[in-house]
């Protein structure tokens, strides 16, 4: 695909697939960097259309996180850090005094997008450390450094979907029936994912699964992409609404649960898309073994307990519209919370880049894998 | 309003009213005997339209059951009476041997409609008495008296709602935050409901109480109907997705959670709407109390356990198209069951016409009101 016709301004394009070439590759990566732009899959277009976003504006980019253009939290990580590669690329023309102003204010407005996935504060700080660094010599080099320090963190991302993968495959059976929710998958993350990289890599390892994948309201991101990745990789899955996944349980039909996480307290809580907990409690209740599966980045070590963690509540429309259409009465009052905290009790094992884990997760997984700090 | 212009055949007849004068007399009655025809809230159309739809044709009657224009298990069964009633008269020029044959025959599709509700094969039942009675003198007779008994069913169905409403309020207090799901309000009975009486009646005891409506996937009756039956009488009401009641509790804004039933096994196992049991696990977790309020007419004594109630898979449409459009991939399998079954020992205690009841529920609720039988 042709970059933008005017190399000028932070112009915005769209170019949307149909049909034939979905799924095929590099028409499937989540995001990519494309030299001096970004190009991303518009998330909530998904399976209509596969549309791709291209930007050269950091605040293109700002705009995609907080609309669920792209979402999930090592993605979301990446996307910021390409966008501050992006506002370095902007204000390279200025001195480096002034220059380190701007794109820390960029930074600052990319971090600001949403509150929950801790991903994202660690990707900024990790590019805020090279733009305070003493030795930049000028914006020139910052840019370069900064552009590298964001392909990295993309990099970096894929690798350690694919250990998460490796190391979570081993706890899944030939057989299982692995039910899972929201998205967790290729378009969470660079590539490959973290829940669904587990599940991708039993069945590359010959296990036949049976996949089950939560609708998860209010955005539907199990139904519109969770499901989309298992059918491109000619999976068997079951689609349900939140509530009948207790009941799929009580069947017999789900062995296993895997999701994956927006950010995990030091005590080993949980936060991840709201209705996590619920499926944490139906499966302690039916003896279904419930794993996490996410990478170090995900980790904070700066917060004792879940109860920490920040819970971002979004605009009542996402829940009384749907499709454009009003379906609740005006006047109601709406609790439209994005994510849940699952007390870490519940948690069986934290599958991590590292290996897997399990409680007491401040003594095993932080000891080894840090995360962030305060 | 004027019946249908041509008396003969089974016109089916819709009126619609916006805005003004919803909410008030016989236009919010969700069914009601016309002296020759039927009168129905469409409850599909609803909150943005209020439809009532007129038919003197059985068959309308088993369509509106079916494509939930009438639901709620205790609507269903006077439904499914006054859908006889309209039976005998359409026959009611027939001999009296044929009449029963035609009459049974319309009472078997009416109870074909839907296997959860137990509401329904109760109600069913008791229409077939009458038609049965060896002193039957000849159709007309039939007529009147099973016009008569459906009548009766729904004054009857009036009557347990209230007595419901005025047991189950004795357990709301003062400043309670109470959450139900699905809608087990007047439009689930003749009027006034099983799980929203308790409320309503707590409310009208001057009790401030804060509702909790779970929105329901997949049809959206706690979005649609159950907001709305609140907000028509000024009661303050939080719509949330399904998955966010455990934060809801978590929180610790519910307080109470009180929901209706379609069918109670002899051991206290509740058959009710799909995500009732993760409702129930999340109100232990939380020790929140979980009440069931649901008449006699509710019980099945047939069945010693939940494990035996059928449970209605319906079709996969409800999941991978909203509002008419599709949010699934095509190819997508999907599990659709419309009700789950809640094990007695999360039921803190079942509200009933006759009073409260607590474990062991075969030898309290049973022996006082022993349901249907085998």
């Amino acid at each position: 695909m042709a970059r933008p016709a005017d190399p000028a301004g932070g112009g915005r394009r769209e170019e949307t697939h149909h049909g034939g070439d979905m799924g095929t590759g590099r028409n499937t990566r989540t995001i990519e960097w494309l030299g001096d732009a970004v190009r991303l899959i518009d998330q909530t277009r998904l399976p209509r259309e596969l549309v791709h976003k291209e930007t050269r504006d950091y605040r293109d980019i700002a705009e995609s996180i907080r609309r669920l253009e792209v979402r999930g939290a090592p993605a979301i990580g990446v996307a910021a850090a390409m966008g501050i590669a992006l506002a370095a690329l902007e204000h390279k023309a200025l001195g480096l005094s002034r220059f380190r102003t701007e794109v820390a204010s960029a930074a600052g407005l990319l971090n600001s997008t949403r509150p929950t996935a801790v991903n994202l504060g660690w990707a900024v700080a990790r590019m805020l450390e090279v733009l305070r660094d003493p030795a930049l010599g000028d914006p020139g080099e910052a840019v370069r450094r900064l552009t590298a320090e964001a392909l990295a963190i993309c990099e970096e991302d894929r690798e350690l979907s694919r250990r998460i993968g490796e190391h979570g495959a081993s706890l899944i059976d030939d057989g299982d029936g692995v039910l899972t929710h929201c998205n967790a998958g290729g378009l969470a993350t660079a590539e490959y994912g973290t829940a669904l990289a587990v599940i991708f890599a039993a069945v590359e390892q010959g296990k036949k699964i049976r996949a089950f994948a939560d609708e998860t309201r209010p955005l539907l991101q199990g139904a519109r992409l969770t499901t989309w990745e298992f059918l491109q990789k000619g999976i068997d899955v079951t689609l349900l609404c939140d509530s009948a996944a207790a009941s799929a349980m009580a069947r017999g039909w789900v062995t296993k649960v895997v999701v994956g996480a927006d950010r995990i307290a030091r005590n080993g809580d949980v936060a991840n898309k709201v209705g996590t907990f619920p499926l944490a409690l139906a499966a302690r209740e039916h003896g279904v073994p419930f794993y996490v599966a996410a990478p170090f980045t995900t980790l904070d070590a700066s917060l004792g307990s879940g109860a920490l963690i920040p819970i971002e509540e979004r605009d009542a429309s996402e829940v009384t519209d749907i499709q454009g259409v009003r379906v609740a009465p005006r006047g109601v009052s709406v609790y439209n919370p994005a994510f849940d905290v699952t007390p870490s009790r519940l948690v069986t094992a934290i599958i991590t880049d590292a290996g897997i884990f399990a409680a007491p997760y401040e003594e095993t997984l932080f000891r080894d894998r840090r995360g962030l700090e305060a």
